[in-house]
């Protein structure tokens, strides 16, 4: 579906300069970009690209000149970062998941289909299942008895939603997700080693040779609207109550949520993150890739982490946290910048160490003098 | 399925105070319990919950008066902790895989099937596949030809088994897990960087550029009885002999197995662990989440890390290791605390070099004079 | 399917010393070698478990008698390890995928399925997909639409190939791999807390709470030939163009690959890796197992990381690295062994200041007098 220039301006809020009549079909980078793409030359670095590409119209870095350009017309908008947003989800041709129940689909009787549900091969729906108007499930899916799916949500392929689990509305999930598994969770007949390090940080005492007994969950997991969860990742049922992912929190890729954790609104999980049990983490929280918070753990409101960074205690609201253990960002800086100093530090303080030696010997021998 | 509070109490050994006919269809966190439901509390903190909440009946900690707490009746036991265990699969409803063999499962005609197996829509199972009595199969699952599953294991919706693995017996596997995939094991015809690096510690050597040749995994993996493993984990195959995970033992989500590793019984493997491929993992080990392990390591029994612990070296049995590269804990913990403190013992090193410097110019100038 | 010594020599390029008529169906550790199986001996360490075997025939390393071993037979070449490589290809008897389509599989009907293609139950092909030639197609999989999968693939179970991926020939996915899901990109209306830390290193500014808006993926994923990818890995598709990996390249399992990385040629990424979003690494590139890749980085040619590797800047081609940040592998260790060294020179730091402190005082004592 080809959008006119003009349309596209009009639903970005972008100035158009140039022909609006131009047809798009697609978003391009500028050094690939032919007549039927938009190129997306947002910075000055881009403008060799254009050069070399085909594009008949590029959204362009505020006070560059189309026509210098070989444009034939231009799009201006205040953030082009934000612009990709609008730009990209009316050039997206989507996954690909065609209108209606494919008659392969395995729908338990007591399970409730709202209308214009659009449901891909093979996948399963259980019993007293409900799915909300408008929900688009991939192919292989499977949707356990008594999931509560909302309106126009998205699952892509191979996504496995557990029993009892309650979904928000417009929430996507990749494929591979799973949202529902069993929590990690058991326990010894008498106190475990584990439990006894934990509590004396590092002494396994005389803690005996036992086996697991796995605490069931009886919880099951709870998303807002819009959240999204990112292919394989993996979010685990309560033990009692639900594990919850407040609306509008974004999940990346092999990502693992503990059971009982409660992740509030507005977050950003970066990849291969990790929340551990029972985790609390405040609104508008950003954790960077391969982020892990230990369990038990509270997560102010606004707080950062960057990449890796290892989470072992309470982060207070508003905080911006790296490395491991986590520290404020800027004193971790400094911490890396000493550690990359330390094996000087270490010849240099051996130096120093004989420096005064021989001063004390000097000193001593004068008032033996 | 309700319960009656006495048969409850009976279940886990537990002491019943008050009326032991009251109903419990399930167990909730005080202040959202209502009239059918256990409350759990136990310990004073949860007081407050349960003034808020509408329970008759509640799991207390040792010393509470349930009367004065509004209660008609109430559990005690001596570790609460294990109480859970037993009141979470008394009242867990369980993941909903129908009994029988759905109409829509593919079954090939030369698998066996025992007695009591339940399996789930739009399954497969391989020729030659060996199904244990009372295993449950969920839905989508693929049990791949000649593997053997153990009496009353139980597949979550979408595992995956590959050919000629061996399951023992009340294996419990959570959505997306794969069990024999193929090892990570590539060679080149002459010698290459890696390796070079490997022996050298950091030497890359005069190698050249080649490509990577496959070395196939002949071997499986074999679980021993009661083993867990965690949604979207990977287990792969041993190249000649099999990957093998001891009874007992139970692994959480995402955690990297690699090929040849031998995991002994009844340990904890926490999630996003990696065992690296032909590690030796003792009995009784537990990994907090996020343990990386190299190849060819070898834990002893009973050996503990904590979570984000780098095992680069042999741990011997019983150590509690943290860090990376693991180090005793308590260690571990020092090296932290004084890693805080680096950028300030920079400064203060820098000031003193200043000082001694000063000390040996006036004990020349003395000297001199 | 047996073979007889003297082919497998044949096949090897291997030295055969005594009867090349022996038939091997397998390959063996020397302890567990029976008179069918060929023993892996490739170091004398080995001798002993050969003795306890009943092997007839075995790999030996150079030198080796292999009369005294009480064999019959042996093959011996220069590179063992490689060897093993030809020895496992001959020996493997695969993953059970039967020849053919099966009955059960959802085939879109403008999907082409080229010749000698095989697939396995339940797997869904979409529209316009392209099936080459001799691929083998697990069973439920999805290759979604307009997918272009090469000649002589292997798509182990459960596989998910989102829309208009294209992969090269002989490429081998493992089960669980999610190649092609949508990248992780989101934007505010204005900026965000986590742009103002990124520019500022730290600071997160006047930012004001905002709801995440997603930037789609029109982009999809590019595979050369021969790449292989592990089990449950995840690789996003770009936003505007191809998320690629170059041919040879081979991906261990629970790897997450971002939108708009660019990976080169032979490349070796081991387990649980990460590469983030709009990387570039070059060509032979080895990261070591749990190494991570912040976004934008470049790695040139030929660079080596250790495991657990954080890579938070760029490297040039041929750098060895290790630790978080990386630095080179010997500077690192150098670190490391300073680290483990810290709390004690805090100690002694403390002492020398006090030391220092003392001849400062007498020095300033003996000018008063």
């Amino acid at each position: 579906m080809p959008f006119r220039l003009s349309e596209i301006a009009q639903a970005l809020g972008a100035r158009l300069e140039g022909r609006g009549d131009i047809e798009i079909v697609r978003a391009a980078e500028p050094a690939d970009a032919d007549a039927g793409a938009l190129a997306m030359a947002m910075a000055p670095e881009y403008a060799e690209g254009l050069s070399r590409g085909g594009a008949r119209a590029a959204l362009l870095w505020e006070g560059a000149d189309w026509r210098a350009l070989g444009l034939e017309a231009a799009l201006y908008v205040p953030r082009p970062r934000f612009a990709m947003a609008g730009i990209t989800r009316l050039l997206d041709p989507g996954p690909g998941i065609a209108p209606g129940i494919h008659p392969s689909v395995v729908i338990d009787p007591e399970a409730e289909i709202a209308a214009d549900v659009a449901i891909g091969p093979l996948a399963v729906i259980g019993r007293g299942a409900r799915i909300g108007t408008g929900a688009r499930i991939g192919p292989l899916c499977h949707i356990a008895e008594a999931v509560e799916l909302g309106e126009g949500a998205l699952l892509h392929a191979g996504v496995r939603i557990g029993a009892r689990v309650r979904i928000g509305a417009r929430v996507i999930a990749q494929p591979g997700a799973v949202i529902g598994a069993d929590g990690f969770s058991f326990v010894t007949p008498e106190v475990s080693a584990v439990e006894s390090v934990r509590a004396t940080l590092g002494d396994r005492g005389e803690t005996q040779g036992q086996s697991w007994v796995r605490i069931h969950s009886l919880g099951a997991v709870r998303l807002g609207d819009d959240v999204e969860i990112g292919a394989n990742t993996t979010i685990d049922r309560g033990t009692i109550r639900d594990t919850e992912i407040g609306s509008g929190t974004k999940i990346d890729n092999l990502v693992q949520v503990g059971h009982n954790a409660r992740i509030g609104r507005d977050c950003l999980i970066c990849g291969q993150a990790g929340v551990a049990g029972s985790a609390q983490i405040g609104d508008r929280v950003v954790l960077g890739g391969r982020t892990a918070v230990s369990d038990h753990i509270t997560l102010g409101d606004d707080v950062v982490t960057g990449g890796g960074t290892g989470v072992l205690s309470d982060v207070p609201a508003g905080r911006v946290m790296f490395g491991t253990p986590a520290t404020r960002m800027e004193t971790q800086i400094e911490i890396y910048k000493a550690q990359r100093r330390l094996p000087r530090l270490m010849a240099q303080f051996a130096e120093l160490q004989r420096t005064v030696r021989e001063l004390v010997a000097r000193g001593e021998a004068s008032r033996d003098r």
